[in-house]
């Protein structure tokens, strides 16, 4: 399970701080680099021209002291992005540059477009065309059209009504960073102050490591730009919102507070809630690390069972080549984990994780925790059973590939070897990230999404209940 | 100098050479690589969809056993490409692909629009939006508008309604692989036989070395078609043509046939007009290597003179970083150049140059045969003084750079220290060259250029002289 | 602080598994890659010749199929390596390879001889030359001259005689895979049985990965032969130990069992020591990521202190580009750990850390939590200050950095800036290590050696208590 | 066929030119690059201690601006090399760096030890280790034991009484730069004079380069100390000297001038001999590019053939992935060389090599030019033919693979399809080059060696002749 992207903008007062912006976003996407490690990307403005750089790596691998030199401006963008499709091209690299009428903009892109098809073809059928193969050059045609037209304020508000998905976008034009957030606000966006200027990022975490200080969230539907104040436009509002309750899940920086909330204290409440739901005698309790250690952290105080580590994690495994044989996938587990015998050996376990996707890492980890002599292992999960795609963003699987799609909660404790299983409930969930229920995206738990998705069900959040403001 | 670029498109029977293309795109490459070292590209189709790789570096450092086996296709085009703009982009790598209503297309671009500022800006009203700082990108905007309402033919020669300058393109699309040559002919295109297809390239050596045959040049104002047989369709006619002279003075290969002229003979015969109008007593003839040679053979071989070599080439010379001190320069000549003194020691030598672009070198090498004792140094140019920028397709320098443009051959001779200098006569070049006056574009010698270009004279030949058949 | 070195040794019945000792050796070295990242090597012996391959780089990132590929052979040896020296020469990458009278043999090396000068001038004295600067050539050159004139046995000893200091060696010479572990047994080393063979390595972590069985470590003194079973030599005995506590402390990984205790146990004693020797009121305890997590779990559950975490390392951090400015290494600490706010503000916080070497990143670290609104934070030490070098092989600091070694517990305590400072006491961390004291090397923590070393203390368990046996 | 090395000593004025040394040896490193191109390698000394780096690549890839000017020093040497011996390994990269009793010295060899393999045993008997497989390896080990108790002129006398072959030596030891010469004066070896120091080089272009001045060459036996002046030490003395005569018919910049012969002149003289040995009729002369060109031009000169060039060879071809099939090696013929077509068809040509290794070459080369549809071909070779291999230090082939090996005259016209063949005589040659033919190298030639080898008949000049001086 992969999230596709991480995005920065960083403005400084021109007067004051000429030339800093890349080494901020450069440290900032540091601070984001779990959310996409393939490509990294900076683009800058001096007040006359985008400078830009982009390239396959990790932010500290591709941009070195020589490459950051030569981004020299007061305003900028950046981005992480982990590729999605098949070729991980450098054309599909962000920022996404283009030049047009009036001068160039940049644009980097948190999230994914669901109509992104039926985009594509109407502006193909209108004879433009098409270098890359990600929607964020189906975004850049069409802001740009309106842009030709219209003000910004209304050019992107008029963007925003033809598209249908997930996107928090910062863009940089005529020397101004602009942050938007989808009207359902899937995926996050936040605003934070530093000195001489402020910053928007994917997470508040982003924020913290510029010493800055997080002001809020960009909220859904809105328009932000960066100056010697926040200009914020409230450009659609719908009646609900439709966060992906997986940034809380698993996504985010423990560390950082999205929509409000910081993720440490739900995962930590995710645990309590495991417990609460599902009491079980056990000699300990023990995370997979390490998405699951703050929940399992959680569950031992709220049950009376210690909190333990079974399992060690190798912090150094790179891509390895594995031998082809039998063998094969074993190693790979070993590779990366291994048990504290003396934690297992004769020990009721229960086992934290975040969730269950194929269910062969589970089954594998289980085995891995067998072989080291437990007596029972009682897996327990931070999210409901998975039964449908993610179309908003995250890099899932297929639903076929999904363990829970066709089987009973039985039949996943089966084929994982778990003594038992149990998965957190939604509203133990909702309960424990703390918002609404109808103001989360929780389409792959329920099938149910918030937007149309051909072959899938929808209680449509975005055309029925968006309200656009001003009209 | 440097000319831009260099073209390939091969095209096999599908049914006897499936996965060929690449490898044999490869090969031809390799043969055009004096036309352009920066990048490298190749686009393949199997038919139904197109493949591509390309990258910074010489084709044989950027191709690889690797990357050739996964562009397994029966046609396909590929490019070799020296950067003009200042940043050399990977993004400016062709072929230029993109995909459109129809599916995708790929094109590479050997010369140089024009009007390119004027089309984009056209374009840009329109809102269309540019990736790249590529005149093929512009190219690509007109060809695709036109064939979403044309048919082939038509969609190309209405394209070519719109583009001044120069351009032989090699184009896939639907599996076909397409040639076309501008109009007036400027940069060389030709057509070859290979065992079960066929071949474009810029030049006929590429064809060489594929073991195949050359059959005839593009046609200016021709598409071709690679097919089972060579489809012609005569787009577009002038009434004369503005072959570009100094491919035969300096870029292309000596065994190239251009436009039906062996350049090894072109260059002889520059040699025997340099002999013929303006005879020297000499004890030797030498050249400046690589370019010099063959002229000089020609003088040696049209006078009494003897041919000999008074300077070595360091065939191993790379990119060197030079200390910044006054002997700066100096060392950079001399590590490219060295003289063989017993050729030159006491010796009156006429010394054969291809061209003087901004003297400096010229300058330096005198300088050095001086050192080496020389008695005399009589420089002979093949080429009358370059007076005028090129804007079609070399990257030759400014008007300000050059130094025939401001001062007089007696200035010129002063500058560069020779004790006489002699440029062969435009009328000469004609001669040797074997092509009409009328039918060569003579621009950057005579100031008058064969198309509109801003700030600068114009026989217009395009506008005024050509004639659309089937109009 | 940093560890020299990983070995690694396999040997396979070369009629079941002709060619698989590097892939097990690749595997094995990423579970050590925990104790150097710097360099990667491996040699394997087909039966009649050796081959090799080492480079700079992690073992994922230097090895790649093509490599492994090439490294045929049923026994073999490997090594990873943080280079100490200053320069991280090729030349220093090990296995260090020679070739002598009687063939090639190839060495691996965990530890730091202190008599290396000595040896060194011994045998240049003797006429002979160095290629590198580390202390394993010196070992080569003693061993080979032993060879030629005594049998395997002998020449390891009468070698072993001349030593002094740390050394783990594997060793791969006619065809055999040999362990060596130095009579005091500093660096840790243990054998395992895997399916056709045996494996010896620096941890048991790595036989684990091999999915081997630990069968026992090699004891100090002791020379281990890999064939169809384990021959043993012991070759000299010493009547105390010097195993390196810090091993335990800090650099093992927690999984690995180090003569004879689990690293995760010692860890989790030495919270539950600290919780005893210092009782302290708290809201909460909390570690220092990750090397004190263990630790701090031991302590909250020998205490009543709920466990917390209120420090979060981002784990994609690589090789920054720091800003030259004052706010330098500000930046430095927060892109490597952030505070989780709500866990922090307003309490009262045990900080657990394994040691304090200079003191900088404890005093940046409470610094952040401070920040984070911390009412009281209370350092907790899992080791005695430290105030004197290590000489046996690992990279700490010169006396003169050493925070501790001339500062007072109230010094150091207020240069952190921690409202109570509390080091284990050196009893309790024995207690936890489980091995009398007698057999640790606490040089850095006395000042007091195990072997001498000029300018230091020393309590000599070498020189005056080892018995060889046989003499 | 390859020569193995070229070789470069720089030192200047420790007053005047502190830190310069790494940057000339760097500008005559590429003046020698066509001596080998596989890996660089540069040692300078500061006067207190020597910096080296060297690695795999040509001197303009592996060095940059940042490696020079970490390479402060005001004397060092520098080496390019080839690789002979299959693995191309780090640790055979120059200069030989070693450390011993008095230091460090540093040593760059072109040359081969004949008794290399005898030397090496006996210093293995010794109880000596070698890391490399170099035979510089051995020439240190000499050294430094000779330095250990004789001053540097013994010393080196000394060594070189065990040392047969060929070994043009610059050595780098206590902030001296020394050259040495083998006492038969295989390979070439110069000392020239630049501004504030003195130079050593392998040839004269090298010093040319520098903008220096050729002083003369190192004499066989001599070794020669740069300082304020040339200090010169005449170590040992043969009757007869062995100058390798490839170096002028093939190997050597023909702007060099070793033994006090420019090369261009010799091989301008080769073609005349040619004329005069074996007047041919024909309509032109044409080189085999770029080693036939000046022996063709004076092949012109001499007779009254008409120089004219029928390959135009293609600079630009790297290291070519060729398509196994049986198209296989005339492709990669093709990709180096094209025919000019006017120039060869219905032609009798005259064409002029250096010499016949195997014969595939000159086969693949005449049969191209036959399909460009010449009359006849008539091959002159500036070489005797070739029938033994080299043990003295160019990588030429296996007494097996050479084609005059067992064919005659008769036969290799044959194979190689040429309508005659002539080669030119030994006398021929040697009146060429100007040297007396006992003081030539004549053993791939004749079959018998100037010194002793194993199973090859010996006219043994260093043993028997060789008269030490001082003695």
């Amino acid at each position: 399970m992969k999230d596709k992207c991480g995005v920065v903008g960083v403005w400084f007062d021109e007067n004051k701080n000429r030339d800093a912006a890349a080494i901020y976003i450069y440290y900032a996407l540091q601070a984001l680099q779990h959310r996409g490690q393939e490509s990294s990307g900076i683009a800058v403005s001096n007040g006359t021209s985008i400078l830009s750089d982009k390239g396959m790596g990790l932010v500290t691998d591709y941009f070195n002291r020589d490459r950051l030199q030569k981004l020299a401006g007061y305003a900028g963008i950046g981005h992480v992005r982990y590729s999605t499709t098949g070729g991980s091209r450098a054309e599909n690299c962000q920022p996404f540059m283009v030049s047009y009428k009036n001068g160039t903009l940049a644009i980097a892109h948190n999230g994914n477009l669901v109509n992104y098809r039926e985009l594509k073809k109407e502006l193909e059928a209108d004879g433009r065309i098409f270098i890359s193969d990600s929607d964020t050059e189906v975004i850049a045609h069409l802001l740009v059209k309106q842009l030709l037209k219209n003000d910004l304020e209304t050019a992107v508000r008029e963007t925003m009504k033809k598209l249908v998905g997930s996107y928090s976008l910062v863009i940089l034009v005529d020397g101004k960073v602009i942050g938007v957030r989808d009207p359902l606000g899937f995926k996050p966006l936040c605003i934070g102050h530093i000195d001489n200027g402020y910053v928007l990022a994917s997470e508040s975490a982003a924020i913290d490591t510029l010493n800055g200080e997080l002001i809020r969230d960009v909220a859904p539907g809105e328009m932000v730009i960066l100056n010697d104040r926040i200009e914020s436009y409230r450009l659609c509002r719908a009646k609900n919102h439709a966060h992906c309750m997986f940034e809380f899940v698993y996504f985010a920086r423990p560390d950082s507070i999205l929509d409000g909330r910081l993720v440490y204290n739900v995962r930590h409440r995710i645990g309590e809630v495991l417990a609460e739901e599902c009491p079980t005698k056990a000699d300990i309790v023990s995370p997979v690390p390490d998405s699951g250690i703050t929940s399992a952290i959680g569950y031992s105080n709220a049950s009376s069972v210690n909190y333990s580590e079974c399992l060690i994690k190798n912090r150094y495994v790179g891509r390895t080549f594995i031998m082809p044989s039998q063998e094969l996938r074993e190693t790979a587990v070993r590779l990366k984990l291994n048990t504290v015998r003396s934690n297992i050996e004769g020990k009721s376990i229960i086992l934290i994780d975040d969730s269950i996707v194929r269910g062969t890492t589970s089954r594998r980890i289980i085995d891995l925790i067998r072989r080291g002599g437990a007596k029972e292992v009682h897996a327990r999960i931070g999210s409901p059973p998975i039964i449908s795609p993610c179309y908003l963003g995250i890099d899932m699987a297929t639903r076929e590939e999904l363990i829970a799609a066709y089987k009973s909660v039985k039949g996943v404790e089966f084929m994982i070897g778990a003594d038992s299983l149990y998965y957190i409930s939604l509203d133990g969930l909702v309960k424990a990230i703390g918002i609404n229920k109808e103001d989360l995206c929780t389409g792959c738990l329920t099938g149910v999404y918030p937007v149309e998705i051909p072959g899938e069900a929808c209680e449509d959040k975005q055309t029925r209940l968006t309200n656009f403001i001003n009209e």
